[in-house]
């Protein structure tokens, strides 16, 4: 949704939810639900087959949260960089000295893929008990030909164990690896070299990612590097994405031209670029959690976006380095006190424009009929207090394909 | 704890701690425990009379965090303000249209005393859930007699129901209420007579707080008026604590000499007051989640707080309007983040320094013989976690007078 149209939630006062078989059937109030002669029918059965009602009374439903852009696949948490930064260091200071996303290399490369697996199957159940049902994983911590498809094996078999849906990413081209930014410029090209003509062709051919990323940045990969890469993934069939301007603006025209789903982070973005951006189908993926993370005082430029008719959407940006949170709530609180977002646009920007973020608006992203049954209860009155709350988990169910499961938050009884 | 003692935390791994009747008993090593002879006829018992076991293989525990600053005496969020805000309001620009800490004072005065009693207590349960096991409560949105004494009744009632230790402040100083703010600088001084010749003798009478609090600020109390209601609960025998620098300065001579327990916020404090009130017993409490939910650049300045050698306390300043939010763990992500404190300072200032922030350093704030036995244990290999995930809970049980309660907050497994 683009600009003003953010702000209509379409909220239905005492509404009810029917979903069969995994799906949305109909939306409407609860008197008129239990009109309905089908409905009236069902519930008159006993035992098997009956309709399984959960109670929302006094609760907001909300289409359960599309989170499009973590990276699980992870193995430790970076408590170093962590404390360096708490004693005064910078990001690139710390990823200068040897810290950032290259030491989280090893342990990935180290790791057996079933270790893997349960750490990313672990997190997305912390991102289920706070209400997303669908999250887009990248890989990016392998950096090999072998520890990236490992990263996405893994990223699929924690898909296939939890009951949301997980749409891969391949992130090969996350940073050069350390043997190869040794090398220098050289070492850069060689890097890119096996990422296209090498990873991008087995990712494609095993169908192991919807999406291939890229982090285009200072530090990271050169807007003509991120265009080598697109092009490749387009030889390959395969849809794109990039980290963009989280350090340093990009100029968007060279990229826009492979039709990214989104661009994320967008901390600096040139206003040139934005009338061509509001345009396009590429969505801006903002996730401020890593500007709270690594203490800017800077935060992506939501209202000049969504003025400019931008699709923007929210996201967490779970990884170890700049942003260890699973709470799609916390980056709602986020935009509504740091980002002059209103709820209702924070709340539209974290479903249906995450959805858009990773085309799979026809599916996920609202509560509408033929979506899939992805619903995030949350005990509170109003749905403004889903963002004013924080630092608690207020989602008391989440409902993934049409089974509840409970995350068993207090109450704040207000 | 002052200064570089705020590093040391103290740390035993393997560690054990025995607590008999609510108290802690013994601190040292499992193996040190399992050893000793009463423990091991304890553990040979069978059924009734026998140890309790809490297994924290693998996790971290801490003492109960000590929440020195809240105001959980209100019964509705004020989502128009934070709204508003969203759209670009600041705080004093909406307390001046009629929002702010008067908007909350109707709903307050028309509420039953059981049933502020129960969104008190829903309260506690919310931050002992998330590692708390002491909490200072303040009234202070009643703003008259009547209703000042109910919410100070309302958190008596609450804490007897709730098995963790509640300090009572009365804050019937918090700000002028609308009725004598119409009447200019007269309404004032009108009121703050109230305070002192009518509210403060009951409260004293009736032992309904253990401190007076004041907001001495831009917009609420003057110094002066602040200094006499000190004098006011000095001549009622108690102890006293402020509202300090959230919005503007104050120099602190001439409250210190009322030898307060803490000043709280310090956002502006004046260098040349720093040695003074480092040698004091005053402690400074920092609330950082207020800084944050009003989407400030600035944050307490802790760094120069710690090394003038002032004691630093770290709180939630749980509130409707500025800090919606019961997590202490939450605020020590804040310390770190964007106050350059390390994860062993926030830990510090969440426990043992709060409890010298309320007075109760012999019974609170460290895992020591013969102090309560209140215990957080969160599920995390390493102490700095606790600071480092964010927008999630990892306290899987919170521990009060021995008598352990399940937090059910799902594991990240790194």
């Amino acid at each position: 949704r683009r600009g003003t149209a953010l702000r209509e939630l379409g909220i239905i006062t005492d509404g009810a939810v029917l979903c069969v078989g995994g799906k949305i059937v109909s939306v409407g109030t609860t008197k008129d639900a239990l009109r309905d002669p089908w409905v009236k029918a069902q519930r008159a059965k006993k035992g098997k087959g009956k309709l399984t009602e959960i109670d929302c009374t006094g609760k907001v439903v909300l289409p359960g949260f599309v989170d499009s852009h973590t990276h699980p696949a992870f193995i430790q948490p970076r408590l170093i960089d962590f404390e360096k930064r708490a004693a005064g260091a910078s990001y690139e200071e710390i990823a200068t000295a040897g810290g950032g996303i290259r030491s989280s290399v090893a342990a990935v490369r180290d790791a057996k893929r079933s270790d893997l697996t349960s750490v990313i199957y672990a997190a997305f159940e912390q991102m289920a008990a706070q209400g997303t049902t669908t999250i887009e994983a990248k890989s990016g911590y392998g950096l090999s030909h072998e520890s990236e498809m490992k990263s996405l094996e893994a990223i699929r078999d924690a898909g296939k164990l939890w009951p949301g849906t997980v749409v891969p990413t391949f992130l090969g081209a996350h940073v050069v690896p350390r043997e190869f930014a040794e090398m220098g410029k050289d070492g850069s090209r060689a890097y890119v070299d096996i990422v296209c003509n090498q990873m991008l062709p087995e990712v494609s051919r095993r169908k192991l990612a919807a999406f291939v990323d890229v982090f285009c940045d200072r530090g990271a990969f050169t807007a003509s590097e991120t265009a080598r890469i697109f092009a490749a993934a387009a030889a390959n069939r395969l849809a794109v994405r990039a980290h963009l301007g989280q350090l340093s603006e990009t100029r968007l025209a060279e990229l826009l031209k492979f039709r990214p789903a989104s661009f994320d982070h967008m901390d600096y973005v040139n206003d040139a670029d934005l009338p061509r951006l509001a345009k396009s189908d590429t969505v801006a993926s903002l996730v401020p959690g890593a500007n709270y993370f690594l203490g800017l005082d800077r935060y992506p430029p939501a209202r000049k976006l969504i003025e400019a008719g931008v699709a923007v959407a929210l996201a967490t940006d779970y990884n170890p380095g700049s942003s260890p949170t699973p709470s799609m709530s916390f980056v709602l609180s986020l935009a509504c006190t740091h980002m002059k977002m209103l709820p209702a646009e924070a709340i539209a920007a974290a479903t249906i424009n995450g959805a858009h973020a990773l085309r799979l608006a026809d599916r996920k992203g609202s509560i509408e009929p033929g979506k899939d049954a992805d619903l995030a209860i949350f005990d509170v009155k109003d749905y403004r207090e889903i963002a004013y709350w924080f630092g608690v988990n207020l989602c008391s169910e989440t409902v993934i394909g049409g089974v509840e499961s409970q995350n068993q938050s207090p109450t704040l009884r207000h």
